[in-house]
Parts: C-alpha cells; sequence; structure tokens
C-alpha cells in the first residue's frame, strides 16, 4: 500500500466481508450491491464490472483452497496527495482482497449455546449505512465486549434504543412472538444477512421497529446475525437473561430457514 | 504499508499536521501533547520517547530543505490479522511521516482578504476530540465547500450550534466584542491553534461558549484557525456576509497576537 492512500490518510474506503462455505461464496449478488451502494453514496464507482468482479473473488478463494472461511475486500479510493476533498477526476481506486479461514466448531457452538452480549453507547457517525473501514467506535465497542468476557456490543443510541451490533444485527422475539428488528436507516448498517433473514423467515410474523435493552432482556428471545455466523442465539444481555436464558425455538426456526434458504441458492 | 494495517482496515490510527514555517516546526510541544493524549485515549503508547520523535521530525524536514510547509505526522496501532478488538499485546505501531510544501502566497492572500465557509450538518462520530484518521464526513463537508466555491464549511450539531470547521476551529467576535470559540467537549478538537491563539490573546475578552450559524452572520465578525494558516478572516457564511463582510479589527488583532507568540516561542 501507497503511504498516501486516501483509505489510510482520510477513511476514504468501503469494504464487504463474504462467507465462503463449501468452497462457495454466499449471498454474493446481496454484498455486491451493498458494495456498489456503499460506493455510490461516497462518489465512488464500482472499480470492475460485476462479472469480472466475481471472477476475482472466485479466483481469490480458489487460489487459497478456501472451504470455509471469510473472503473480505476493501476499496479505497486510491492513493493521491493528502487532501480532504474528493479528487477529480477520479484517481485508480486501491483494491484489498484476503481470505482467512473461520473455526465451523467455534460457529457451531455460538449456535447450540447461544452468546452474551454486553450494551454500550452508540458513538458512531450519522452514515453507518455506508459500510466504511471507519471502525473505531466499533473496535472500542468490541474491546469492551471481549474484556467483559462476552461476544457481541449492542449500541444503544442517543434515545436508548438499541441501534445493531459492532459487527452484527440485533433482533429480537417481542412478547407477542413477532420477529423485530431495526427498519433501515441512516443509523444501522443494511444488513446482508439481516436482508436474506427477511427474506427466508417471509411466512413468519415480522416487524421491523426499534427496541430498547430492556425489552430485549424481557423479549421471549433474542439473537443476533452476521455474515460470518448468520442467526446465533444471544442469552445474555448485560448479564441479565434474555428471554429464559437459553436459544429458543423461534431462533431456532430462523436459523433453520436461513440455512435452507442459503443452500438453495448455493444449489 | 502491510495491506492488514489496522489504520487501513478499521480507522485504527491518529495523526498530526505541522507547520513548518523558516525551517521550524510551529507549536511543536502542543502538537506532541495533543497526539500523546489522542493516543491515549485508543490505548496506543507514544511510539518512541518525545526527544527521539521530535529528532526524527527535524530530521524529515531537514532531509527534504523544508523552510516553508507542513509535516504529516500518522501513527496506526499497526499490521494484524484482521479483528476487530484491540490486540493485546500491542503491536509494532506503523509510523507516516511526510512532508509537503505549504503556498505562502495563497496564505498570505487568504490573511488579506479572509474566505467564505457554508454550513453542513455534523455527521461525525462521538469521539470529535481524538484526532483519528476517520474523516470521511469531514472530507464530504470539505467537497461541499469546494463545490460551493468557499474554502471551509462549519459543522452544525443537531442543536443547531456550530461545532468547528470540517479541518479548521471557528470563532466569531460577539455582539459585544467578545472573542468567541466553543468550549472544549468530546464535539471537537481541542485545537493546537485554537489553544495557541487563546494564550495568545490573554489580554482581550474571551468566552468558550457554543455559537449558532446565525449569531455568526450578525457577530461583528468571524474568522478561523488552524495550523497551516493560523488565523483567518471569515466574510461570509452560507452566501450572507458575516460582520460587515471585510477582515475586521479584532480578527487582525488576534492574527497579529498569534504571529507574535510563535515568533517569540520560536525564537
Amino acid at each position: 500500500m501507497h503511504i498516501e492512500d486516501r483509505g489510510l490518510q482520510l477513511g476514504d474506503s468501503v469494504y464487504e466481508v463474504f462467507r465462503i462455505a463449501n468452497g462457495r461464496i454466499v449471498d454474493q449478488e446481496e454484498h455486491l450491491d451493498r458494495l456498489k451502494r456503499s460506493l455510490g453514496e461516497i462518489e465512488m464507482a464500482m472499480p470492475m464490472g460485476r462479472g469480472a468482479l466475481k471472477s476475482v473473488l472466485a479466483e481469490i478463494a480458489r487460489r487459497n483452497a478456501m472451504r470455509d472461511g471469510l473472503l473480505y475486500l476493501q476499496i479505497t479510493r486510491g492513493a493521491l496527495r493528502r487532501d480532504h476533498p474528493i479528487p477529480q477526476p477520479a484517481p485508480k481506486p486501491t483494491l484489498i482482497l484476503t481470505v482467512h479461514p473461520v473455526d465451523p466448531a467455534a460457529v457451531a457452538r455460538r449456535h447450540a449455546e447461544g452468546v452474551a452480549v454486553i450494551t454500550c453507547p452508540d458513538e458512531r457517525w450519522g452514515r453507518c449505512d455506508i459500510k466504511t473501514t471507519q471502525l473505531l467506535a466499533n473496535l472500542l465497542a468490541k474491546t469492551a465486549a471481549r474484556r467483559a468476557g462476552v461476544f457481541e456490543a449492542w449500541l444503544v443510541d442517543r434515545d436508548g434504543f438499541v441501534t445493531e451490533g459492532a459487527s452484527t444485527t440485533a433482533w429480537i422475539v417481542d412478547r407477542e412472538g413477532r420477529i423485530v428488528t431495526r427498519e433501515l436507516s441512516r443509523a444501522i448498517l443494511p444488513g446482508v444477512t439481516r436482508r436474506v433473514i427477511l427474506e427466508a423467515a417471509a411466512q413468519l410474523p415480522v416487524v421491523e421497529r426499534r427496541f430498547t435493552p430492556e425489552e430485549a432482556v424481557s423479549a421471549r428471545e433474542a439473537f443476533l446475525s452476521s455474515a460470518t455466523g448468520g442467526a446465533v442465539p444471544v442469552i445474555a444481555i448485560d448479564g441479565r437473561k434474555a428471554g429464559d436464558g437459553k436459544p429458543g425455538p423461534m431462533t431456532r426456526r430462523v436459523m433453520e430457514l436461513y440455512a435452507q434458504h442459503s443452500q438453495e441458492r448455493l444449489a
């Protein structure tokens, strides 16, 4: 990398993380849709045609013989003498691609046992709908979670409502048995796994609205979702039991529907 | 740079920009104080002793024969396989140092003629007191300013008050003739030039409080400050005259006091 890359000096950069399962890239089209949207919001174009980019992703996975892992794709605006405004004409963008294995046993354990979360104030900027590499608030929240011995931090906005996790989407099953996740806005990332779960669970009762940590604790169930792990039960929030403190039936149903839907789409 | 540098992938990085004038680094101690504070807020240590770092800065300026320019210093947490939480033990930090000349004629013209600004919503995160490289909100505001044909964007918080400029501190001279700048908090960067102006102008009436764009327009004078240009008159805000639309006497007094104070300290 050039030391004057704008991704490095100005946070002028977006990214995606794809799950590779059995050598196939999961939810690839949805990730590419979001990538294009993130780039567009900061006035960048896709760095190459969609077909070409898909070939590159497939080739990276293939050359690394990656069966079960994460594919990281970052695109920065490129390297240029440091100056704030968006440069015209656009410089050549920088592409970073890496793959790393995931531990399927750790994912399976989280699915079986559930995870605990803490809550933290949401300190992020006003455009959390763009998947930028400005992740300092997220990493500080993740650090707090790690130190508290839990898996994730749920971020809470100034009005007291959960926005999302530091790197996952937050969900509950409310007292009426409805699956609840926050409506899309500039306050949250439009989660790819969130989107696919909403499709997969179309026959279940779902409502998109805000909820507080208090409601989450007294809800029937809670769970989180991400590209890495799909849906994962949340069994404790700030040291208090969420629901009855173990993975719930509706969460299991969502996990099954998501897994089935993903399988069908890969087939 | 390593492609897995945390500054690049996670925004895990802070920086300083020093003005070099006549081959000397201006306000060096204050910048190093702030650098240490920024690092501390994200649990990083200074990458070397203060004396050693000052030698490095001097050497970079000397080797580039830089008489009048900007010295950029960025420190990232280092390169490591991507994972959000702050890594323990701390990896070896990455240092980036660059120097670029400034155009003294452009600075002198801004001093003589003043500059115009626009206002934009402040979209930044909750810890603007840390000088991080997460500058996407700033660069989008600077882009809007550039396209409006003006020098700077003043950022306005949710309550309607100016926080600061995208890369400068905002000031007015109010109807009572007092110099006004926003009080320090997590909403603004503790500007080095702000700090030195407050010292240099100690005998003038100064109050640290918030102000609105409306008050700035109807104020006697407005100005901005930064390491690059010191104090610079602001003569228009969103296309409306600020004060009487030309550099005012109190701003000139501040510019003189700051220049004199800097000279004395370098001598």
